[in-house]
């Protein structure tokens, strides 16, 4: 069956996060709705990084296999309208015809969040479910000193929540940048992968840096712990994005325009 | 009384506008409920602007009059956590005491509106809310050459709501920035005071000049007719931003900070 990844955008606010659940409305849930709407297939969306309820996505990655072969634009075209006729806060940025071999899961090589906090004494009523408030003046200096502790491979044991899945603790972080633009400080964590809630302890437990409550000896000693209970409170799931999802260049789109009609040969030739 | 002037934000979505109205809850009331958690007194709160219902601001300008003699920072602090308590989408920005001559809607001298488009082909569901989704390609120079046709003094009654209670029609626009930064269009509209939804009817014309649909030569006959029927139509509340009101320099705040003590006079001189 022809393979189709695509590019997603969300609000997590309504939703029960990415993966179908029990409790309620899930990303996934909405997406395999308007992908059924559109071929009248009953389908399954596999995605490349499960988000939890709030959490946001700038360009989740996901593939889905179809029936038959549409046009990439096609394909767009037709889930965004049936997103927004049932008023889904899920857009398709993108789509490409992959060959098999393609998993949005599987074939990632790297996963980029997003962690936004607006740093200021006044509530944020136009950013509420966008940011985590922080009303402390953070050190952004500090924070990025203390996140170098975090940065290679080490065991997160300490930043991973009582619930993960994963088999081991152990993750590689290549990345971890804080910076400021006026009242915004944002944090981009970039790994091949994650343990559930890595990224929201990590935010949490540098914020306590940034407000000058931890140190970055503190940081080390936390992580060296290897205790979930000495990490900082885990960051509210609003701030959170992931914002974009690596795969190797191997696996390159198929082309999906429609080829022109060869001409009839003309008579005589 | 000692006067107050109030910066204030908010997300104007679940509001039925700044003004206390009949059939909804309205940002003034909210305002007036968490002063009055505060100091215990029954106020008035006046403002600069009114908004309409899902219009957000990002410094709207109020005063109000209290009984006593507040720091300011206090009742900045007050007021917001009475706000964060309520679970307002509102926020105070900013406090200054005033004498009694300032007057937060007769003293203006300027207001300066902020539209957001969200220009693509996709949906934006974490714009939704906070820009007008507009899926055709806008021709920005476009929109900012036809917009010179209604800079300056005009009978701008294309432009006014049928319920518009101002005395007259003509009105002095100072200002109509267009700009585009990747896929998001702005509009920067200025002047001393507006028609009821003058700013999203001009918006809503623009933008079929930004669409091709019209030409500024539409524009200037639309204008020209001082027809209502004529103007585009009314953009949607959820892009309109009141961002600033200006003040007469003359308008200085009173400083509230508490004097120190003066120290006793030393025995013996």
């Amino acid at each position: 069956m022809p393979r189709y990844r695509l590019t997603v955008e969300y609000d997590g606010t309504p939703y029960v996060g990415f993966q179908r659940q029990s409790n309620g409305y899930a990303v996934q849930e909405a997406m395999e709705r308007a992908i059924g709407k559109f071929t009248g297939e009953t389908v399954t969306v596999h995605v490349a990084g499960r988000t939890d309820t709030g959490v946001h996505a700038l360009g989740q990655v996901c593939h889905v296999d179809l029936a038959r072969e549409w046009e990439a634009r096609r394909v767009l075209d037709a889930i965004n309208a049936h997103l927004v006729m049932a008023d889904e806060r899920i857009a398709i940025l993108d789509v490409e015809r992959m060959d098999e071999d393609f998993h949005a899961r599987f074939s990632a090589t790297n996963r980029h969040y997003l962690y936004r906090i607006v740093n200021r004494h006044q509530p944020i009523p136009l950013e509420r479910e966008r940011a985590w408030w922080v009303k402390r003046p953070l050190d952004v200096d500090a924070m990025q000193d203390a996140a170098a502790e975090l940065i290679g491979t080490h065991d997160f044991t300490t930043f991973r929540a009582v619930q993960c899945q994963s088999k081991s603790p152990v993750k590689t972080l290549d990345r971890i940048v804080v910076s400021r633009s006026g009242e915004l400080v944002t944090f981009r964590v970039s790994a091949r992968s994650f343990l559930h809630n890595q990224v929201r302890s990590i935010v949490g437990t540098l914020k306590l840096v940034g407000e000058g409550r931890w140190t970055r000896q503190d940081v080390k000693e936390a992580l060296e712990a290897r205790d979930h209970q000495r990490c900082g409170a885990l960051a509210p799931p609003h701030g959170l994005y992931l914002e974009k999802v690596d795969y190797d260049i191997a696996f390159t789109p198929v082309d999906t325009t429609p080829r022109p009609r060869r001409r009839k040969r003309r008579a005589g030739r």
